[in-house]
């Protein structure tokens, strides 16, 4: 849990349906257990962090913004972008603060790109690539479960497409395949995708997607604009080049995504609890997880039909 | 001209439009100067090369094959896939040996990735990525009269996606802006455009170009597949890096196609030269001049209309 | 204090010269204040981290010693070889578990290296190739009792060199300059320099140190062995990569030791704890420590002589 | 043979204690075969390049120097230094221009960090470094006749050195083992060396060289200065990556001299006929011939007493 490690934050209580591992991280942190309602009644709580199945969001953030809760909450806020958009009135009804964790957007080399974008040093985004692939796929049973690969992997590149193009796409196209599981396309999915995305002005995002990267985790992102190129490589085990009769080798992109992400863990929860404390509206807000959302279904729907699909 | 390196080939005669022209490369040569017909009729020449505008090339391909001539004639055969059609049938009457000069094939880089993905290196093909960005775009009145930046500057990635993917793409995508130049725009092409290309086993393809790139000529690609990647770095002016108050600098990658490329062009004048004097006939072939060409008009049309055009 | 974020490790009291600085580490930690009286009294306390000025550390180290206590001690341990031999004899006369914080052996790039090494990938080990860069000097009045230059900063280099060479260096050869600043030069000192040491089976290894390097903390190692190399490049403050007019430009190297080195601390401290709770003897031993030195002390007086020294 | 690559020369005539290489290269080249009296007599020849066995040198560059040809010779001038003083002195008695083969200077990545040195880019030249590894060692045979590896092989780092310093190296300290094979040592000579040298204003520069590197012609540069550092990294045989479950993997260095230095052998002629063609001196000079040997000298007597060696 990044929160124990942001000092100006105390965790007070967890819950969760399993009573042992809530029980655990408490002894860890010195936290209270509490049941969901007490500590949406607990005063002593200022803020509520989701990490639950996507499923639960829904009650858990209306119970939260009715009780006056920051909320902190996973990615994505619902699967029904109709749903979500009744988060969004009950979080804006309750003038609450709402992070959907998006935590790319975090990412100290992302982040990066997305800061001097915004300087000016590439001028007018032009072209925006971003190539994201698992180290191997997840279990049939979560395939099943997932809504599919837009939904729940491309969506991570989605949010990050909007933070990059600082505009919003207004045309989907999507492609997909099973190419590294047959069960995952008899499942219903796929599991190696690419997208188009264009904007109003003529911006161009090219994403793609696959479940297996024998090398590693790989999260690239490249923006091409008017006055040059950003590009953040893939974060690797360490810096050690071998050079040897077979070449010169470097280790591999991280695997797992907590280590790869650890920063980024870090960084976006403390943006979280500085945001509340300081009055401010952390981001990404509700609204860039319903958007992204809305990109997800309509990538789903290009591929099931071959049409480009407007937003 | 590389042919002037290849030491199993003579340079007989030259051609040109302009006669000061074809005098000066005589000189520099030790060639004569003939006219067209004249070479089509010498005996002591037994292959043409044609680097004429593109709409002399019909004339030139049925003249060469009627004369048993070999023929290496420059990308695009013709702007027209019907034409081309009608040159595959002159050369096939008459047998002759032709290339379609598509040179990045022969950049010992590209060459290097298509030979380790035919050795089985990274197992199936799945994902090819293909960026190419020309440092600074012509004139307007080459734009006009260049059928489009999909049919005059994507093809080469057209080429390279085929070349690459082993498999025939049955479904184009294509979208298009002016963001470099409203002129551009204004004549009717467009300077930043992305394709997504899927062939019938599901293999995808991602292409971007844009007309300008302020750090040099880039010509990336990369090919995922299901036991690894391959992919080719730009190719730098010196391998110097400078480190300062300001960070790791390297130059610029190379930005003249012919400085870019010396290397492809020698090695293609090359391989021509051999499988003539071999007797085996040089790739690539007249048809994956006409392929190439008609996913370019493929993409033209999706980018005019918004929808995936099958092939 | 990187001890904090060992789980196995509970941190039980702290002593500072400083009442202050003790009293806010006690707070933060939950430690208590003792005197360092009372510490090495304590039964409550297995081992001690010294992490004082050297010239404490001798009284410190014999009183941790005969109180039985496990010893952690920052480098160097004394600044005289003779007294580090007469720690030596305490801590060996007590039997207690001792570590000579040479952190960097710790960092994981350079304990891949040295694993590899041992695991026979690039057979014997031929060059070791040293480069270490401060971002900028330390306050002259730090220079003036920091023992110099090999003593203060290359003892790091020397250590590592021990460490990847897997064999005592047997001469040293040392010159030395004040480029950086001439008052470093004034104060009897050097801040550029270089280091040929070499082994008994006729091993070389050349270090080089600059105390400025505009670019960030430079910190490079490089083997050259029988089958092939292997090279530890700097850690970037991020790996994204700006493509502009005048190149492609990467971020400096990290600026600041603790961060550059944030994950060695914390292996060198976890390693320490577990070592400690197994009964093993923790690494770089105490004797490590004195090897370093002499090695500082041999190197000084070269560059002061001009001539090798045999050790 | 680079002579023939460059157009405003022509190469006139050739000889060669071998007849039938004389008759080769004359063949191919559309020179005639004459004897090297006859070369040094004809009036149709302005320049020769003396590229014979080194003790050969001698006698061709006093017989061209007074019949007033321009010469470029191969590294080294001669063994002795004293030899070469008295070529220096026949050179200049005739007012010959002379270039002393030290084909790396002309290589394009070090030409440009000597060329952005002069420039200021890093301010004052502090420590320069230098590593040379040969792919494997010559035959014993050769070896035996090469005057050892600082004269034969370090030489070229030491033009570099000089070449890159700015400054005369007043100091040279030499060490060197056979640790590649016993038989190099029992021929008298070693495979491994290192040297540093100091200048007067006290710039130190490292080098170290190896008679084996699996990985490829090893070949680098850097120069650290007071503003910042510029490095040039191995040429690869193409900048292509593979990923795959083993990490990331690029190709190896040029293995093969003549192709990983092809541009500077063209640079280095074309060098020099232009300057013999504008009457300016080219560069490197006769004397920096005499001064890399002086240094290979001084490298190999320190190497052997263990002492450093003044110049």
């Amino acid at each position: 849990m990044s929160i124990l490690r942001v000092p100006t934050a105390q965790l007070v209580a967890v819950a969760d349906a399993f009573p042992a591992s809530a029980q655990a991280l408490a002894e860890k942190s010195g936290a209270q257990v509490r049941s969901v309602d007490a500590i949406m009644a607990s005063d002593d709580i200022d803020a509520v962090i989701i990490c639950t199945p996507t499923d639960t969001h829904y009650d858990l953030i209306h119970a939260a913004a009715k009780a006056g809760k920051a909320i902190f909450c996973e990615k994505p806020v619902d699967m029904s972008a109709d749903r979500i958009r009744e988060c969004i009135n009950v979080v804006q009804a309750n003038n609450v603060p709402f992070l959907t964790a998006f935590n790319r957007r975090f990412d100290p080399n992302f982040a990066n790109i997305q800061a001097r974008i915004a300087e000016g040093e590439i001028g007018e985004v032009e072209i925006v690539t971003i190539m994201s692939r698992d180290p191997s796929p997840p279990p049939i049973s979560y395939i099943k479960s997932s809504g599919g690969i837009f939904r729940d992997m491309m969506i991570h590149d989605f949010d990050m497409a909007r933070f990059l193009l600082g505009e919003e796409p207004v045309q989907v196209y999507a492609v997909g395949s099973a190419l590294v599981d047959p069960a995952i396309g008899e499942a219903g999915d796929v599991d190696t995708a690419a997208v188009t995305l264009t904007t109003a002005s003529g911006k161009i995002c090219q994403i793609s997607n696959s479940r297996r990267a024998s090398y590693g985790y790989d999260q690239r992102v490249e923006v091409h604009g008017s006055k040059g190129l950003l590009r953040a490589e893939n974060v690797h085990e360490n810096t050690v080049e071998a050079a040897t009769e077979t070449g010169f080798n470097r280790a591999r992109a991280k695997l797992f995504f907590l280590e790869r992400y650890e920063a980024a863990y870090l960084s976006e929860i403390s943006h979280f609890v500085s945001a509340v404390m300081d009055g401010k509206a952390p981001s990404p807000s509700i609204t860039d997880g319903l958007q992204a959302q809305r990109i997800a279904d309509a990538a789903t729907q290009s591929a099931q039909t071959g049409l480009a699909v407007k937003l």
